[in-house]
């Protein structure tokens, strides 16, 4: 196994510091502290899985959780909270239920996938085909699967760094139109899941034209023991949805304004909106909870700069990350640093900083203070940032990329399991307390990530 | 911590046996070795959860399930294979929904409890009183529950003996009376699981003629967070089932048939009937697998005793026991010993022989089988047989008791999660190894259970 570089311990360059930056950490150190036992990150998410729960994109939930982020954010101090509205497309689940109808009739545990088109009225019965692997399934010519719904039961691997879901993400989300390609009249893929409750996990798939669903791993596992019989197994599907093309989003912001420099701006977030079937509680009541607290407990002395919260409003079928940098083209020379936090509520365990800013002393201060909270720094790897905030990225604001730990994540993502009792609060206190002191040495440094990645001081 | 006392290893006695018994001993080896690298326990299993699933008794899979156990038994050799018809009080499940309405709107995953009334149709909506504890609503007057929902959110307690469902058992079985007769107009209770997933865990419960269902875990907990707040919270139930008193049953039995003594029965057996959400693999089509396989491995020479394999046909709900011990009153005098797997197929841990018994040279050879099998005898758990064979004990039978590790059965127990993946082979084929040795040399000596408990030998 090969060790990763690891920066060097930065308490040994401590008394080095010129005496703001020793103040500087000893305030991020006090940040962090108060974080691992602060309330507020625990008390958002508890409010928003209780008072709102579930709420997709377009439905009248979202609505509400527009309402509670608006309330929430004042309540707790936030200036200049407003709405940006802008309108996305907006799939939305009906009444669902699948079946095999022969020659074993069961019943099958499925969730559309978002973009799935509706069966006939009445539902859809054809022969499956199943394949252990989705490339099996791609190496069939076109016209080798019509009449027939294609099953793909391929596993996914669990794994600390989320990677997992990336190597199977294309069953799910590129699945449908690669099965209409070849004929098929409907799909079905085992839920991108590591657990193996009878639960699905539902996610966002291009349209294609036909119905397509997961299944519970359970329900694939069982399609494959029918298969193994040699003999054709008929399923039955009946799904309703709809999609509205329009559906009116708003991301939901507050600040709190710096006193010498208001106009660089640190903007930190996860998404509001969820999948339908939990309550939204790791995906991403979380992040939403941990960016507010983490803002809260950076802003609690007025900041140097601006802190800004936003609560994205349309992360899982898409639009609030393009709309925010849309609405945000003409400052985003003055957005200082990006960051979204979106994958779940356990620790975060690993983490990576712009280019060159490592060695500067507000990030030698953030590092010094999160000396105790266990995060191997620029382990290898990759930035991805996030989906809400790959607009700015994309228009060249600097961002950081916070690991948090995936082992467990993806038993409950897109799941009627992502709930609030899966949520350990002293982990969720980890991630407040990193972000926080982050927040805090960037809003209260002048460090410019731009300058440092160019190679300037 | 009290040690408590162990039999002697009795391998060391094994010198002093007389010939017979030490081949009773060499052959019980041989079964046990070979039936941890026997499939058939594991084909059972599988065939009935992939060709059959859900089988409540009543329904119309019952009746598949009833073919698939006659054709089973006859593939695998059983001789006088034949169906004992009963009729028995069957419940069954229709649609079923439970929501929040205010003033937090969430939809809620419930399961009816068999025995349940349905909701006036339309649905049912009344204000929720939720108890901590069972003990808390039981310490109401008569009345004070007038109108209202009342919950039970008491949580169960993970045990390796089971214990922790005997001690929360009557949340679900009494709950709806006791909420009855104080005025509730329905009763919800959380689910009587160890697990955290959504699944609600469904299970039987006395008529009370109101309405009555299991919550998730998540979701009793979820109204805990919103009763907390003190507000009223408002709940609505829409739940349809219907009642057969007089549904037809039937227990399905086979025989290997003594050489010597043909009217010397043993009787072992498991159930047939599942609950509905899952595919009745641990509950109880382990049962019915574990004792098929052993019977056939045990009698794979013709044995001296008959050896007979019972699926019974309604435990879930009630019946079969009954309907077997009073359709064999006659011959319970020859019936040596009776035996019930019923609780799932993770490694029995520990057993119990009818008293008197273990010194026999019969039960020596038994249990030098099983030295390799990491099984404590006679640790003190009490013995208390099962509900299929109960009424055969009420009647003097001798019975044995096998326990198998619960720790993980009610993670599953009565849920949609009761399926085919979480049957470990290896565990199952322990089951089948303990049974097969244990029904052998029961089968091919001469003991007699009821002799050895009143002194004699």
């Amino acid at each position: 196994m090969r060790i990763l570089p690891l920066l060097a311990a930065s308490a040994i360059a401590a008394s080095a510091f010129p005496a703001m930056a020793q103040d500087l950490t000893a305030k991020a150190s006090a940040v962090a502290e108060k974080a691992l036992k602060d309330p507020t990150g625990w008390d958002v998410i508890e409010s928003l899985t209780t008072e709102v729960g579930a709420r997709p994109v377009g439905s009248p939930a979202m609505e509400r959780a527009r309402d509670w982020g608006v309330a929430k954010l004042k309540a707790l101090g936030f200036e200049n909270v407003h709405l940006e509205p802008f309108t996305t497309g907006a799939w939305s689940r009906g009444a669902e239920s699948a079946e095999v109808v022969g020659p074993w009739p069961q019943k099958l545990a499925i969730l559309g996938l978002g973009g799935s088109s509706p069966t006939p009225a009445g539902g859809l019965t054809a022969p499956i085909v199943v394949f252990p692997t989705y490339r099996a399934m791609l190496a069939l010519p076109p016209g080798a699967l019509t009449g027939k719904i294609a099953v793909v039961t391929e596993k996914m691997t669990r794994t600390q760094d989320g990677s997992g879901y990336g190597g199977i993400n294309a069953n799910r989300t590129l699945g449908p139109t690669e099965a209409a390609k070849r004929g098929a009249v409907a799909y079905l893929v085992r839920s991108l899941s590591t657990d193996d409750t009878r639960l699905p996990h539902t996610g966002a798939a291009n349209p294609a034209g036909i119905p397509a669903a997961a299944l519970s791993t359970v329900d694939a596992e069982l399609l494959e023991h029918m298969a193994a019989r040699g003999k054709p197994v008929t399923v039955k599907l009946d799904m309703t949805s709809s999609f509205n093309p329009a559906a009116q989003a708003w991301n939901v912001v507050g600040e709190i304004r710096g006193r010498e420099a208001p106009d660089e701006v640190i903007v930190v977030g996860g998404h509001l909106d969820s999948w339908d079937p939990g309550t939204g509680a790791i995906d991403d009541g979380a992040g939403v909870a941990i960016m507010t607290a983490a803002a809260k407990l950076a802003g609690g002395e007025r900041p140097r700069r601006t802190i800004r919260v936003v609560m994205f409003g349309s992360e899982e079928q898409g639009g609030s990350g393009t709309a925010y940098a849309n609405a945000h083209k003409v400052e985003t020379g003055k957005i200082v640093v990006a960051g979204e936090s979106d994958d779940g509520a356990d620790l975060i365990w690993s983490l990576n900083l712009p280019k060159g800013a490592a060695a500067h002393p507000a990030m030698t201060a953030f590092l010094t203070a999160i000396g105790p909270l266990k995060v191997i720094v620029g382990r290898g790897l990759p930035s991805q940032g996030g989906a809400d905030i790959s607009g700015l990225m994309l228009l060249g604001v600097p961002f950081v990329d916070f690991h948090q730990d995936s082992n467990r994540y993806f038993d409950l993502h897109h799941s009627a399991d992502d709930t609030l009792d899966k949520i350990d609060p002293a982990h969720l206190a980890q991630n407040v307390a990193v972000w926080a002191s982050f927040i805090y040495t960037v809003a209260n440094s002048d460090i410019d990530f731009r300058k440092l990645a160019a190679g300037g001081q």
